[in-house]
């Protein structure tokens, strides 16, 4: 797909259809991960965790419905806020891969806020010893189609010096 | 250009030339910040500081040299993290669309480190009150050209549940 036409059709999806995500798509997803940028790459390296078992996606809270959730956890990170803004790259760049794919997705953060505290689920995905899930990425086929729905326009606050 | 290309191409660039950036490359990818997703818009919406006046960027530390530099501030995170994985995604948005622009770029995070202990830079770039910059993005014509520089090979360590 077109550069533009991927960022101008990105959006959160909060309804998914029951259909699951191909594996060849799934591994798409979880490679365009290694592609983001990263700071401090040799001490906050994230690592993910692809959930796709039915009794672990009903153990998170707040996917939608997702039939796949692919969860970013970084070690501590070695200055203030390297690990988010590192989560923050790799989730964005699965979800721009997602939405190329025509896959609805949605940046989840509240999901890895409760994963945080959830002693029994933390064990049950695997999450490494010293790594804490800090965000996600919910994906699925939605229920409109992937296409363009924004317009290229700024929004933010631009000052220039 | 075509989303994987873009992808694929995308590396930090550390040598720049004199050449300045043209006002609608600069416009495009300010443009593009605006297409990243947000965690809690409504509370922790980034703004955007374009840097091209010589005396400014000599004030910034670490920029390689670069003709142009956009910073992202954020007001306080209303949540642990959100401001930073916001930073990081408008960053990366900017960086990949510099990226399809043929434009060197490189992801900073020293600078704004440094910035924010520096009253007098903040007062010079107008960051606005009560808010941080927490991430910046350095732009410019490299040495080399934008091509494919990478494989699209997984690398981050990737558990399935």
């Amino acid at each position: 797909m077109e550069f533009e036409k991927v960022l101008l059709s990105r959006k959160s999806c909060r309804k998914f259809t029951d259909k699951p995500v191909e594996e060849e798509k799934l591994e798409k997803v979880v490679v365009s991960a290694s592609l983001a940028p990263l700071g401090l790459p040799k001490m906050c390296t994230p690592v993910l965790t692809v959930v796709t078992d039915k009794d672990a996606l009903a153990g998170l809270k707040g996917i939608y419905d997702a039939p796949a959730v692919i969860i970013v956890s970084c070690p501590p990170s070695p200055a203030p806020g390297i690990g988010d803004q590192n989560a923050g790259c790799v989730v964005e760049m699965m979800s721009l891969m997602a939405t190329s794919l025509g896959l609805g997705n949605i940046y989840l953060y509240g999901v890895t806020a409760n994963l945080q505290k959830d002693e029994e689920m933390l064990k049950k995905l695997a999450i490494p010893e010293g790594y804490t899930p800090l965000a996600a990425l919910a994906l699925g086929y939605g229920e409109e189609d992937v296409d363009i729905c924004k317009e290229f326009v700024g929004k933010l606050s631009v000052t220039k010096i």
